[in-house]
């Protein structure tokens, strides 16, 4: 009678089990071969892979159901762990009871062969391509990082908040936006939670965050948009300027890296020979001036007071990993043209912006800045913008009642688990893409 | 020179502050009043109030400023500790800086009168609804018991997922879902998780949990209905069968209120008289059956094979409550014709399902149960309940290459929240509430 309540992970069998004893293990099947009276089963569950040998003189009956599965059923055993130098990790159990939960049928798609199927397709069957240890773990990374980044928010004094994603008006204008049929009114999908992080603050939980959901209708289709992306969001009231605001995104995404790959580091390795595995101690901080220089001299035309390019954030990038060795840049003082109306601008320079985007390998993955908090400079910026103060009356009122100083920032976690791991295309580190033309599975 | 990275919550002050040594605090002024020469002002944060004394001997500067201060005007403040019988909490601040962020003008509502204000306009202003700290209160409990439920899904080896919000297909059937112009496709705002998250479990992640937004089109207008709401959402593979998934229910929801308690008893006790703040050693499970008996035995009409009213709900919560004791009970073995398409039957009585509700004082907070993973079964009752299984393809092709027995369950934050603090109203304990009237702010 085998009971899954007693199933131990494979890793810790290998790692920690006693050989001699019995235990109970359940995954699916990575192979299967029979020789004569003994099948040899690879079992692989979340935490690796190890051998079952299923014995006629064992168990008859085992044996017989063992000689039929398929690869990637699920089955569950129970056995007497067994020291054997011919089984990985140098152990194998020796199995007495098999039940098979699960046949499998042949396969659409070779998970393990990931490289020699499209993306398109591999997404089509998703849940087959991360049967692929590999791509598995690009999810396991993600998680380990959302966990670092609420845990270094919460050891900060940020409280989570969990703010709608039905707004009754499009936050920062734009046409990005997707609309709702919201019963008999129009209604839209917030592109950010920028207007009501601010508000947490201004209603005096001083620091916030939340983890969610973002949509962008950007008729994009490149390896780095989604229509859906998981945005890692801060703001913080009381702050002296906005350098707070890039320690507090230096100290989340250092966290976010870290914790991956501590958790992860022998998985990161064997996958991903790319991957970032360790942060420089300093993250450079350059001005989008000191950034056109630095491009020009290079040989990249930039446009002085236009924001940077992609081409010209991947060149940046590559110089600032030679000049500095950091894989991350901190770009600051961007163009007031380039930012949204809620920035603050520099009180000496009108023009430049008290903002910030965190590049990593050369790809935004952070934007952020200090929050303009009084009341008749943000409406007389609203209006510069060409926007029309009244369509953000309920926005405006909030800095009538005692707004404190205050800026955030919002990181694009797919963003930053693929740069991390170096993956080619965004869609890898979602687990369900959406854009332009994918909206299945 | 005030910097505000030096700033110190006033409840540290209260607590462990050293009279004599100068600190800095900030906050929004709670109330003010002028005496002669000095004036008092109680500062409030989000760890509490403090009173602060600016005096003209002192500081002619600060007197000046804090003569013309109004309520919830933001500020900040350099001074030095000091002994007080008079002060709350025995100790004040004798500024010597004062700096004005931010200053109020007459405020629409009084957030500490909040119960004088309908609570439409308290949403209206929900900015200042929230500086009533009772109101901050019930979205600090929340943020706990979400940390909360997190570290114990991590603890129990669950892996946080996120799935897309924009679906292309309609989750469950039924039309209580919000339409989305999806550039030219036609597509849908998610209602759960659901597919997604047995499909994480199928494709090797073995237990997942994500806590994001879920969206009901439902034109209700009760007190205990959003169309926006926070699903905590967990589904676990290699179950010996339902009762693993209550455990798990039972594990996360104790660990919530018990984490909120533990964080916030004081304010609790003091801000919501009717809370629960302790929760019986165990939970009573008992089958709908046994539901309509009790229900009938009090005089309570039932259909018998039908799903519970909401009224049929709220007594069963008394009779549980005056029987065994426990404001939460797992009612389970719903009947077939009210569960959806995935639920397992019982196999010896298959009008009956492996499924459960959590009850709370009498309200639905969670709901759940084991899934049908065998392809032939599913697919039957796709069809019984008079689905297309064409338009489940995609979902029903993971149970064809090897799907675990599992099962889970989703429960709902804000109800969980509610029914902690006996709040009249869900939407109290939503940030930002939409229902079919309200999309803003």
């Amino acid at each position: 009678m085998i009971r899954l309540r007693e199933r131990v992970p494979v890793a810790f069998l290998l790692r920690e089990g006693e050989p001699g004893r019995e235990y109970t293990v359940a995954g699916w099947v990575d192979t299967v071969r029979s020789l004569g009276g003994v099948v040899f089963i690879v079992l692989r569950d979340r935490s690796g892979l190890m051998q079952l040998v299923v014995k006629r003189n064992v168990s008859r009956e085992a044996w017989k159901t063992a000689r039929k599965l398929s690869p990637e059923s699920v089955i569950a055993a129970r056995g007497v762990l067994s020291e054997s130098q011919a089984a990985l990790g140098g152990r194998e159990l020796v199995v007495e009871e098999l039940v098979v939960y699960s046949k499998a049928e042949p396969l659409p798609i070779e998970p393990r062969d990931y490289e020699k199927t499209t993306l398109a397709k591999r997404l089509d069957w998703r849940f087959l391509d991360l049967r692929s240890p590999r791509n598995l773990t690009i999810f396991l990374v993600e998680a380990e990082m959302a966990w670092a980044a609420r845990e270094w928010f919460r050891e900060h004094g940020f409280v989570e908040i969990f703010t709608s994603k039905i707004v009754g008006a499009a936050t920062e204008g734009g046409a990005e936006v997707f609309s709702i049929v919201y019963f008999d009114k129009p209604a839209f999908l917030a592109q950010s939670p920028q207007l009501y992080k601010q508000m947490g603050v201004i209603a005096g939980f001083e620091r916030v965050f939340e983890i969610g959901p973002a949509f962008r209708a950007e008729p994009h289709h490149t390896t780095r948009h989604l229509t859906e992306y998981t945005s890692v969001d801060l703001e913080m009231g009381f702050i002296d300027g906005y350098e707070d605001v890039m320690d507090a995104v230096e100290g989340v995404v250092r966290s976010m890296v870290e914790a991956a790959v501590k958790a992860y580091r022998d998985r990161i390795e064997e996958y991903f020979p790319n991957a970032v595995t360790k942060l420089p101690k300093d993250i450079p901080r350059i001005t989008i001036r000191e950034a056109y220089k630095l491009l020009e001299s290079e040989g990249v035309k930039v446009e002085w007071g236009e924001d940077l390019s992609t081409e010209a954030e991947r060149k940046l990038g590559e110089i600032v990993e030679r000049e500095y060795g950091s894989p991350l840049v901190f770009v600051t003082e961007y163009p007031w043209r380039a930012r949204p109306f809620y920035t603050m601008r520099k009180p000496d320079e009108p023009e430049w912006t008290l903002s910030f985007d965190l590049l990593y390998r050369g790809l935004e993955i952070a934007t952020g800045g200090q929050r303009e908090h009084r009341y008749e400079v943000l409406r007389r910026q609203i209006e510069e913008k060409g926007l029309n103060p009244r369509n953000f009356e309920w926005y405006l009122n909030m800095f009538r009642f005692g707004a404190p100083p205050h800026g955030g920032a919002g990181i694009g976690l797919e963003r930053v688990v693929m740069q991390t791991l170096g993956l080619p295309n965004i869609r890898e580190a979602r687990l369900l893409p959406r854009d332009p033309e994918r909206l299945t599975p």
